[in-house]
């Protein structure tokens, strides 16, 4: 690929410029990085070409330019003037994204205000403001609290500072050295009563083609990016359409990137409110924490759609593989902790080598230091319930409830039913699925019913088996509420010997499928449920085929039996 | 990591030192390699500290043992006199596999007679030969053709001659150099008439255990792995028990591993015949062609688990997480071809840069020549039809059916029952979930249903819908012959309305299970083939929550006419 595509530079050799040297390697390109920390940098350890300076060095940015075609970074907070020259004095250098789009995005004001003058981008109030009389008139506008934000140099809550009240607006000013002549220069933005924060990383190709990955739910911890959790669905607050939230957040990230110029991967910032509104908080010009999980979880990671888009390649696919993934940043501890700073970052890393889903990605720094960040952990699995699980393994809880979280859900309409439903039960034991069983009645305990029902796929089930008998109404009531499939067992009456509750499982109207099975027959309920699952996992069809040739080959040695024995003597065992 | 762990020594600094420096890089693992391309070696590009040098050369593994704790290699060519002298200088060095491994392994015949020796390993016949006299004594007794093969220094089909008859032994001993005193030393096997080569990779850890990668089909061109497929059970000879195989395939390389001293990955080969027996066929004692896969297939790659197990880490998880998987090797082609020996290899990475699935592995070699391995692509999907496909793509083939392979198969009893089974066609087309529809009679065309349901799995589909009337025995006996989902849809009938299809759809036997769906409801056997396919697919289940709340939609604006126009004056209108 060399030769038409490379070598790439990247102004800043830290951990985005070590992921997007690792990238680039795996598609043949080379990469020169710019580091003051040369060839230590974490960058700089995986990649031959290393140039020792500062990125805000012109002289650094000039020995970059002499080796490459193109220009990249990883880092929005370049010296943009330097940058311009370099591009003046080079001409046939590519600078990607160009300056143009640098000083857009370093001024978050300025990147408001260019945002809100395309159009189509929903932003919060936000208005300058030079001294205390001004926040002190955002206040009575909005009422507090509120946010005050340095318009430049602000990244992991640093150059934010929250206005309680009207008494607490010179201490935000001067905690971010402002409200004096001469001083940093702030806005304030109304405060975003957000429920969540989402965030959606979009590719753009040199054709100008958009590809935007799946939203992810950011979970903050000391203002900084703990966790990352795809699909970003679980536990929405009630009467959220959550397929409406994650059309319009990524309507709204890729409206943010196409009103910038240039080519390359954009890290866009969105909050959520209780009501399911989205509003846009900032976009990096750059690969971006956020994106970290699509390298275990998506078709073609952010770094390597990066490199494709800033050399001219077409885009990978940003489709999501997996059913759900997080990603844990590991960042340095309290230097006083037992172990140091580093046992922050070691321990969790630790449990990630014996997590079968957890892939871990060290950056090389040299020395831990409180709140760095060291490395990431990615985590993929079926559902959300299982990657946060397994996130919370890694954070450290002793978890008492050992055992995977259940796929499939056994319910059924009353105890009596038991003895019929065990049967299901015993199945899925028998092809190792995890399961759990319970009662929900759908007459005699509706609320539980709805809540089941509405649960289920977030709580990472996946198939749910329902038996009632008579007027039985549970299963299709449950498919009426989940997007799951629903398997329906006709427990047998003694009044009409289950004709009824098979009517009434089968006969639903079109729009709400329920999938039934034969009177009394929850053991094919449990082998529908092993074959749809099947669906992802081929060893589960590889068991379920043995299963079939077992029972194939148990039919024929009773025929051998009948035949050997003579049909006059053989007697019939019923099965207990 | 790197404190307790590092830095890893590697002979050689080929493709396969490449990818290991890679994997190493993702732990925070520092890598020395030994290479005579020094930095300019595939592996030499990747990372910072590289020793000029031939991994044959004592002085320069002298070096290498300097800087590191733990020494691997990626060729079992190396000279193992060197390597035991450096080991008995540097007490604290540990090397990985230990020399006495590689001793075993770099004789073929000595390996075979080793592997013998343990038992548990099934291997065809063999026997040293020193002349010509020796040969034809092996062909009397196994007749031809039979192999001869080199004990030494033998790979990618070098030094291997096939002896077709007696008049052609001579000339295949001279082909290898042997024969005559003084010659290479050489060893007939009697030919094994393989259906197919089959290959697994296995991982051992310093403690002892093992964990075995899935088991791959290689498939050869010109002597050399062109392409692997996982699962390796596509078009099978008939009466082969996959699952027997599969397992004995494991068991086996597992049983070679274990007669092998030494910790990290191993490839072993193996082969299948027509009637599903597994042969041992050789084993390498690193990481293997046959296990590229895994980088992008398997929950922790083969490079990721040779750098754990060296170093003393736990063993990550060798379990498929996708669907089905395929790797096609890049190798330079003829030198006279339009546009040189490279064009080989540029051609299929630009297509691969347009398939989603498709994911690019360079070695930055220099140059192209003829069969060299300049890289490969791997490819994953849903099914073996997907990713076979996509080889295909790949090859250069011009696919005339564009579309994508059908997922679900909608079949019928006869054309009568097409204006039900039509709604089920429309859902997955809604959906837009790829799908074929056809006609299969169980009691007319029966020979065509048992090839329908068996050929079904390997032919990538996921679900079936069967639609029948009457005695409606489709949906069973199809359910009968697959381990794949099969959803009946009972269609109406003049004579009894359907109970009579109800019936014999939905009783079926403990054992085979049919979702059943009510009569004539063909829509929802599509609605419920989508939320199964669901289970995998977050984005699918998404759907199915909107198209769920737009019925509530639908209903509800129903509801508010109905008030509004009055019970009295509203019109029911049918929908057609």
């Amino acid at each position: 690929m060399d030769e038409s595509y490379g070598p790439l530079g990247i102004l800043g050799g830290g951990q985005l410029g070590r992921m997007l040297c690792l990238a680039a390697h795996r598609l043949g390109i080379k990469t020169v990085i710019v580091d003051p920390g040369g060839i230590e940098s974490p960058a700089g350890q995986v990649t031959r070409a290393a140039v020792h300076g500062s990125f805000k060095d012109p002289e650094a940015l000039e020995q970059l330019a002499a080796r490459c075609k193109v220009v990249t970074y990883e880092i929005e907070h370049i010296n943009v003037d330097a940058l311009d020259k370099i591009a003046k004095s080079n001409p046939a250098l590519r600078i990607e994204p160009p300056p143009s789009t640098l000083r857009i995005i370093q001024d978050k004001y300025a990147q408001k205000v260019h945002l809100t003058s395309v159009g189509g981008v929903p932003i919060g109030d936000f208005r300058p403001v030079e001294d205390e009389e001004g926040v002190l008139r955002c206040g009575a506008d909005w009422g507090f609290p509120l946010m005050l934000k340095a318009k430049r140099n602000a990244y992991d809550g640093r150059g934010n500072a929250v206005v309680k009240d009207r008494a607490s607006v010179r201490e935000a000013l001067e905690s971010l050295g402002a409200g004096r002549p001469g001083g940093a220069e702030v806005y304030a933005e109304r405060w975003v009563p957000f429920e969540r924060e989402l965030a959606v990383v979009v590719a753009r190709s040199s054709d100008g083609g958009l590809a935007a990955y799946p939203v992810v739910h950011t979970v903050q911890k000391l203002s900084m990016c703990h966790t990352t959790v795809t699909p970003a669905n679980s536990a929405l607050p009630a009467g959220v359409n959550w397929a409406a939230v994650e059309a319009e957040a990524s309507r709204v990230a890729q409206a943010v990137v196409a009103a910038l110029p240039g080519c390359g991967v954009f890290g866009v910032e969105l909050f959520m409110t209780a009501a399911g509104q989205v509003l846009f908080n900032e976009v990096a010009p750059r690969v971006h924490n956020s994106g970290h999980y699509t390298q275990d979880a998506c078709a073609c990671d952010q770094f390597e759609n990066h490199v494709r888009a800033v050399l001219g390649m077409p885009l990978g696919s940003t489709e999501l593989v997996v059913g759900a993934s997080a990603m844990l940043n590991l960042v340095g501890g309290p230097v006083d902790a037992p172990g140091g700073s580093m046992a922050h970052c070691s321990r969790p890393m630790e449990r990630a080598l014996t997590l079968p889903r957890a892939s871990i990605h060290w950056y090389g720094k040299a020395e831990a230091k409180p709140q760095r960040k060291m490395g990431h952990i990615n985590v993929t699995g079926d559902s959300v319930a299982d990657v946060l699980r397994a996130v919370r393994v890694l954070d450290g809880d002793e978890l008492s409830d050992a055992l995977p979280s259940p796929v499939v859900g056994v319910i059924m309409g009353s105890d009596s039913d038991l003895p019929c439903m065990k049967e299901a039960a015993k199945i899925l034991k028998h092809f190792a699925v995890p399961f759990e069983v319970t009662i929900v009645s759908a007459h005699r305990t509706p609320d539980r019913l709805v809540t089941y029902a509405k649960e289920a796929l977030g709580r990472g089930l996946k198939v749910i088996i329902a038996g009632a008998g008579g007027a039985a109404h549970l299963p299709g009531m449950v498919a009426a509420m989940t997007p799951l499939p629903v398997v329906g067992v006709p427990v047998k009456t003694s009044t009409l010997s289950g004709n009824d509750s098979l009517l009434s499982i089968v006969q639903m109207p079109k729009g709400v499928p329920v999938a039934t099975v034969a009177i009394g027959n929850a053991a094919n309920a449990g082998l529908l449920a092993v074959r749809m699952l099947g669906l992802g996992r081929p060893a589960l069809l590889d068991a379920m085929s043995k299963y079939m040739r077992e029972q194939e080959e148990e039919v024929l040695s009773k025929a051998a039996k009948l035949e050997a024995q003579g049909w006059d003597v053989y007697e019939y065992v019923a099965p207990h």
